[in-house]
């Protein structure tokens, strides 16, 4: 008779990057693993697994292997699941197809014009001027600059640009009555 | 033998406002009940219950009335269970201890300062002047001017003023011309 229970899969995270995720990858994962021969004797060997990353993948994505683990008598081996993790990264954070950056602008910005400027994760440079007024609740939607969606790749998620209005923390009497006079007009 | 079963408690919630709760007050609760005599024959009766709020209670606060329920044979009647639940409130909103409450002002207000007028919820005026910028995170804190303390209702939580700063829609090249002056001096 055959191995009648199987043992209990192996979970392990795969952490990626966003650049990584934006633009699919291959990771080579190497793994070390018991074989059993027809006695019931094992052996240890090596393997290399192949995970082929496809732009777009959700964090918590399982890639599994069947019966990678370690052999043994009268036990199936058990499966290796990798679990797509995303890395933080410096600049965006994925929102699920979107993208989301947080700029810093100072007050005189935010109301007299800014101009954002942003480096993809494929590495293109955008330039984004923004006309508005950029109020602390303001945000700027670019389509098409997000995440790729994992069924359809061509297709993308969109870029939210959030602001964080960094105000003066003190103004001259002379300022005040500047402003007063000017948006009270 | 007596009565072995116990009906289950009925609850329902009793409403105050956050006024009755800070300065507390007295609840009277009209219910209607079946009582049974020694033959097992119930008859409906009328009871006022009375509950006495007090300063500083928190939501969720449960006020049983042993065996108030309906009277049935060889059952113990239900205990009836009060359950304190806070009215939404047109200006304040309570957090534990504290009161919060958001202003909204103009940008000009924000930077050339402002005074805020509210009335407590036991009716008394407050004037805070705020001689600093208000930047959009800004919270002025008020000591004792929260909610009562439940175990000591001399002693309160703090008032948190934050504030909703309205940013101009438009501005002319003329006041961002004024602006990017005044600001980056």
């Amino acid at each position: 008779q055959g191995a009648s229970r199987k043992a209990p899969p192996i979970e392990s995270k795969l952490p990626c990057t966003l650049e990584e995720i934006y633009k699919g990858t291959t990771k080579k994962m190497k793994i070390s693993r018991e074989i059993a021969d027809a006695s019931g004797k094992t052996m240890p060997v090596e393997e290399i697994l192949t995970i082929n990353v496809k732009p777009g993948w959700k964090k918590g994505t399982k890639i599994t292997f069947p019966e990678k683990g370690n052999e043994q008598p009268n036990v199936m081996p058990a499966d290796l699941v990798f679990i797509i993790d995303e890395k933080p990264h410096g600049v965006f954070t994925r929102d699920g197809n979107d993208l989301v950056v947080t700029q810093k602008i100072s007050l005189a910005e935010a109301l007299t014009g800014y101009t954002v400027h942003l480096t993809t994760l494929d590495g293109r440079n955008l330039t984004i001027p923004i006309n508005n007024v950029i109020h602390p609740n303001y945000e700027e939607v670019v389509p098409r600059e997000g995440m790729p969606l994992p069924k359809d790749p061509s297709k993308k998620g969109n870029l939210r640009i959030k602001f964080n209005i960094k105000f003066p923390t003190r103004l001259t009497e002379e300022q005040k009555a500047g402003i007063r006079k000017l948006l009270n007009a």
